[in-house]
């Protein structure tokens, strides 16, 4: 089935449920950023392979709704698929509940609430002049070849790498529980409280179930009513693991009647659940006295012990190491003329991070985006897409690794050969500019990532530039590399920095049609030495940045210094792992020698009227 | 009577009324931040005398709540009092709710809900665990020797100065109402809409008034039932005014009666009214029906017209010709060894700025503070305070002017003679890094001062340095020195800056006990000239910085470039009034002579372990 015969075996489906409009989210039940293929119908139906999007189908129009990173990816995937674009973000973008609205005012609209959050299926439905009647409406019956639920193993992650054992971490989550029951939805939450990995999601290593935390017994509902998963899931040793933590083994699908099953014996009992993670299926199953707050878990999670510290800051050594390997190879094929492609340059530095210690599988797909596809923020390469790799231009290579210690994401952008055009070193050199002032900030406890992010997009403002991304995401710990609660960002980033938080530092650049910049490293929020009332980012990625691509004259002394400083450290970091050929440690040292400061030319200022 | 005594009456009204605390917050029936002597019963009871603060007064205790503004002030004020103060802002100190629940967990608290928002009331009374029962409870009869009511003369606002006729703007609040009526309370929002001022509040030319603004009939609530207030608020002019308008005018004290005769005659009429201005009380009589939202007044008055602006461009003037007069004056003083206090100082800044044209009344009550006083954020130098100026230290001048044609806000701080301490050069030289950097703000449109704030504050903080208060306050036009929605602060700043709006950039530094720096201009939000989708800040002030506390090492050449450029801006504007006498136009010249751009010393780079 093609695309177009997709969406029409969807509206025989609407047909016979009465439906005037169907949305599709990207969700699974867990309203996870990244699904199983299991969950993945938004993508079967539409062939939009983005990581998030709504798609909606109308009996004569579709539309598809998602964000900046994926504005031109999305506009390339859907030709010819009669799907509208719709730009979230942009001003004049309707939101979907508009749309709707516009497109089929006495219409009945279908959703599967199992697919999305109560909250915004209130949001949505509050937008709308009808009720929402069929909240149930599952059409994935039209979804003929469907992929099976996923059934990884899951295995236990020693305590050399979490840092914590599972009784203490429950311990302490109980103990800030204000009610006798909590239900955990968020794969990852489930994850790191267990102990537990498995590999039912590309590049994250969570497993899908749903958790009951009690004070007195706890569920997990992780086997499944088939046999098939029942036999993966519910080994031996995970069955002993769990019976001592006093967790029962349930399967997948008996969550809602657990749940329904509980609340009868113990009508008194009190529940809480996070309105974010917990789908509106759920959440409605849990009824309306549930107390809906920010799991407490997620928090947690977010602020690392000092094994994890530990053991992440080895696991970028290895990513630095495998970095060197891979751009020391790319350039010596250039220079001898081979055609590296982007898909072969990805394969090459997946390839050397999977020879380092504790690798376990990618953190993402490796953006690997040559030229004008740099300008796509999230892109993929595909074999049709799959660009040359030439002179004169720049790769952006964005990519991570989830190591048994820790979870990586780093991004450099390089000119390969040649000299970098005038504009192209004055975009490379702001975005880096903006890079290190934010690596730079010292501020008080109790500042929040929405405070600091002008300093990394001020030089790129100055000269009438922006990016439609945030600066900065949390990464998990050989887990989700994107989690919360923290951010760097102009919206929604009102959550405190807290010490041993870690989060991406990443600004860039895009212009479409040509290249994309983007310079990211992992920090850590560490308190100052001598006083504890402020904090600052210690710097976790080492990779040097490309000299050839900065305009030293836009720099100022201490920027030098810093590039300076931060190169000699990536050399020292990296060389002293004696895992590079004699090669490689040369061309490692020649890329991070120090820059020369330049006297400076006089400039002529211009003051816009500033003083009128 | 002593503060003791006054204390000791208000029990003796409470033991009367059954009461075992009252809360007088500081706030007239409008909830203004400056409040006519009639209202300040919180000043009269406790003695602080600083414009923010809430007083508790308990069987056998007393609590004053305040912010770090007053920390100090409040200090200096309460000793002896028996009044413990409550800082708030500062992580440990309870709330008021907090410490009533815990000093009376099962008595009785009083309150006037006339000084009070809906909101605030709702707050309290949330926290507590028993009811603000008595929420009437007003003990001003105990305060005998209290201020008559209000009753300055109303005057019009000429269009050359307002900029838009009051038809003009009425017809466009009307047309943005959603509702039939809307009951006005703040007033500024009433003297801005009617193009009226008065003198009823010092520094801010309002009058005491609520307006009810009708689709279709109007009412000022103006006069009074006193005669003596009504033969000079009820005057013809302004009668002819009013009626011309459709404005019914009536007496002050029948705002709640009108309401509700208008209630009861058309029950299907809609009410709207700002949480924020409106009292606990009118809240009540305007009924639980009531649409509750900010001002769409507040927004418009935010957003200046060109006349505005225009007439604002010279007030500046004339406040910089005011400042250049008065600080040429003192030091020639100072080189003769003349003794000059702190109050005489301020004295002569009001003088000086009085002789400009279109000079209407101070916006604010000078700040004139040397040395350590300059520390206590808010201070006013009072007889006993008055402290005589001397070399070697900073003063801290803070002042501003209600023209007919704007509203001004500076502070300069300047060292007096001698030569500035490392410390001294340093600490003022951060701040001034931060007002440059803010100043030369380039951002896209949406957003907010929240985002811009940390711009600011950033040399400080590498330093381990802040400041207690916002960076950037909103200021009327001939009206009141704070105003809303915009802020540039660390919180609650999420309102948009939108093009013409005002707002100050004043960062600082306070040492306690030794110094206080603030160094402020007002700036006007611009488009820039060739993208319509960026802004930045039209510096507005104009008088020279203190070159001699400048530690040039410290600043980049862009920021010397700016000063020279400010420097020689302000120098041509002010000289060019013809106003300055010789010696004052060379003084000037001397104050804005270029700085000179030093060679750098090689610094000892520090990077606190930034790379682990």
């Amino acid at each position: 089935m093609n695309i177009l015969e997709r969406i029409e075996s969807i509206r025989e489906g609407m047909r016979e449920k009465g439906l005037n409009a169907y949305i599709i989210p990207t969700a699974d039940p867990h309203l996870s950023e990244y699904a199983a293929p299991h969950w993945k119908m938004r993508e079967w139906a539409s062939g939009f392979t983005g990581s998030a999007g709504d798609l909606v189908i109308g009996e004569d129009w579709a539309g598809l709704w998602t964000d900046s990173r994926y504005y031109l990816q999305a506009e390339m995937q859907l030709e010819g698929t009669g799907i509208q674009l719709f730009k979230t973000g942009e001003p004049h973008t309707p939101s979907m509940a508009e749309e709707i609205r516009k497109r089929c005012s006495n219409g009945k609209v279908g959703i599967d609430e199992n697919f999305i959050s109560a909250n915004d299926l209130r949001k949505i439905t509050a937008k709308l002049p009808f009720n929402l009647k069929e909240t149930h409406a599952d059409l994935s019956y039209v979804w003929t070849d469907r992929p099976a639920m996923p059934n990884s193993e899951i295995f236990q992650l020693d305590k050399q790498y979490s840092g914590a054992t599972t009784v203490v971490k429950c311990k302490t989550i109980s103990f800030s529980m204000k009610t006798d029951y909590m239900l955990i939805s968020a794969l990852d939450e489930i994850a790191w409280l267990l102990n537990l990995r498995g590999s039912d999601v590309n590049y994250n290593p969570v497993f899908y179930a749903f958790l009951i935390l009690g004070k007195k017994r706890s569920f997990l509902f992780v086997d499944s009513i088939s046999e098939e998963v029942r036999n993966i899931r519910k080994n031996n040793e995970l069955k002993t693991y769990l019976t001592g933590l006093g967790i029962q083994i349930m399967p997948y699908e008996a969550t809602a009647n657990t749940i329904k099953n509980i609340k009868h014996n113990e009508p008194y009992a009190t529940w809480s659940a996070d309105p974010n993670s917990t789908n509106a299926f759920l959440m409605k199953v849990l009824g309306n006295k549930t107390i809906q707050e920010p799991s407490v878990i997620a928090l947690r999670k977010a602020v690392k012990n000092n094994v994890e510290i530990e053991g992440l800051r080895n696991a970028q050594i290895a990513d630095g190491v495998a970095l060197t390997k891979a751009f020391c190879w790319l350039e010596s094929q250039l220079n001898r003329n081979q055609s590296v492609t982007e898909l072969s340059f990805a394969n090459k530095v997946d390839e050397e991070r999977s020879k380092q210690t504790n690798f376990f599988c990618p953190s993402f797909n490796t953006i690997s985006a040559f030229g004008e596809h740099g300008a796509i923020v999230h892109y993929a390469a595909t074999t049709q897409s799959d660009a040359t790799l030439e002179k004169n231009n720049f790769l952006l290579l964005d990519s991570g690794g989830n190591y048994l210690n820790g979870t990586t994401d780093i991004t450099r952008t390089v000119l390969l050969g040649g000299e970098a055009s005038a504009d192209q070193k004055k975009d490379y050199t702001l975005v880096l500019k903006g890079h290190i002032a934010l690596a730079n900030a010292v501020f008080p406890v109790g500042t929040n990532g929405g405070q600091l992010d002008v300093l990394a997009r001020q030089f790129l403002w100055k000269d009438k530039k922006n990016y439609g991304h945030g600066t900065g995401h949390g990464i998990g710990q050989f887990l989700c590399v994107h989690e919360g609660p923290q951010r760097i960002s102009t919206k929604n980033s009102d959550k405190e920095l807290l010490p041993n938080m870690l989060i991406s530092n990443e600004p860039g650049y895009y212009l479409e049609n040509h290249y994309g910049i983007r310079l990211e490293n992992m920090v850590r929020v560490d308190k100052m030495e001598d006083a504890s009332d402020f904090l600052h980012f210690e710097t976790m990625s080492f990779f040097p940045f490309d000299s050839n691509a900065i305009d030293t004259e836009l720099l100022s002394e201490e920027e030098i210094d810093w590039i300076n400083h931060y190169h000699e450290v990536c050399f020292s970091k990296i060389a002293s792992t004696k895992q590079l050929s004699e090669d490689e440690q040369q061309w490692l040292k020649n890329k991070t020698k120090p820059l020369e400061k330049k006297e400076k030319k006089e400039q002529s200022k211009r003051f816009f009227n500033i003083f009128a």
